[in-house]
């Protein structure tokens, strides 16, 4: 199984990323799990705790919540099942080959993570690799992967876990529990479907891969 | 019961309004129902739909999830209780005096309006009202109650469902709704908590009265 985490910056420009990601999983009959960002609904949330000060368990709850949100706008524009249990996505995912969870279910009754912002959608997309059993984990974001510095900096095709510091475009905990969970990821831009499918093929493409598996 | 919508306009300056009214039903031993709007999440929504032209019914569904998320936000903010089905809710209010209304699950279970932008979380909050069998409802918005015209009118003290045309701080089915349903509602700016008090307690206060119960 191949889960596959579509940020929710990608939300206006996702639906190319899901066609081609639908195609090719009942082409190739390979099976494809979206976990969908929180995009803009959690950006209110961030408003919100900013300007409130609500607790760090509810901002937790509602951007958990968001993701749900999105996950429902993909499945419309790609025309995708979402599930919101892993049983029911696990028995439908061998015929229909492509499947978006709905996490909030999942995440909560676990509640299997920090209450922090130093946890998102991404920390939480490992969260769900690892209750699926996976050793990979695709992060497709708005940009092209990590850079060495930012602004400016230059594109790294590689990277181990722990050299991961200071601002990318993953949040703070993923390469801790990257390389807790002993799993690699690859930071992909998600405006170019065919990046995200050269990795599901094996083959070299634009993108930066996290190494947390020694 | 008393209903009271409150907007998700209010969201950044709803707590003074939530604790006076949870102080308000303990001391007048008066049960209040509060039904939250969807907000800037809504807001969110709303761009999605016009950027990607999403299906009515899922922007109907995740406008209704989003006043959920403003709803955990209200109770958090007021330190009162929420609940997501109308049985919990009547069986704890007796003792909690005020309850915040979750209200997805019993929106999207009974399917019960249309699903259209001209049904907002105003008229969603008169279906609700109508399960509760009540004949008012307050409506609390960020702006004084309706005016004659927009902008710039005088503030009307009364009117009637029929007289509701254009432009108004109510979405345009809310009128109809009244009617259909014989209520009536008061549309009133929670930034001033005892304007909401002085209609619970049938006093004089700036908002307007909405009659459409003949």
């Amino acid at each position: 199984m191949h889960p596959i985490k579509i940020g929710g910056s990608l939300t206006y420009e996702a639906e190319p990323l899901l066609k081609a990601l639908k195609d090719y999983a009942n082409e190739k009959n390979k099976e494809i799990v979206i976990i969908p960002g929180g995009g803009e609904f959690a950006n209110v949330v961030r408003k919100i705790d900013k300007t409130l000060n609500i607790s760090n368990s509810l901002s937790h709850k509602l951007a958990i919540k968001c993701m749900d949100l999105i996950g429902e706008v993909y499945a419309e524009l790609g025309n995708i099942k979402a599930y919101d249990t892993l049983f029911d996505l696990k028995k439908e995912i061998k015929n229909e080959k492509i499947a978006i969870l709905l996490p909030s279910k999942l995440l909560l009754s676990t509640d299997i993570a920090e209450h922090s912002w130093a946890i998102t959608s991404d920390s939480l997309s490992l969260y769900i690799g690892r209750l699926l059993d996976v050793r990979e984990i695709i992060i497709a974001t708005d940009v092209d992967g990590i850079y060495d510095k930012f602004p400016e900096g230059k594109l790294l095709n590689i990277i181990n876990a722990n050299d991961i510091k200071g601002l990318t475009s993953v949040d703070e905990t993923f390469p801790i529990l990257l390389k807790k969970f002993k799993m690699n990821a690859y930071v992909v831009n998600g405006k170019y479907p065919e990046r995200v499918i050269d990795i599901l093929e094996g083959k070299h493409t634009l993108c930066t891969k996290i190494i947390g598996k020694e």
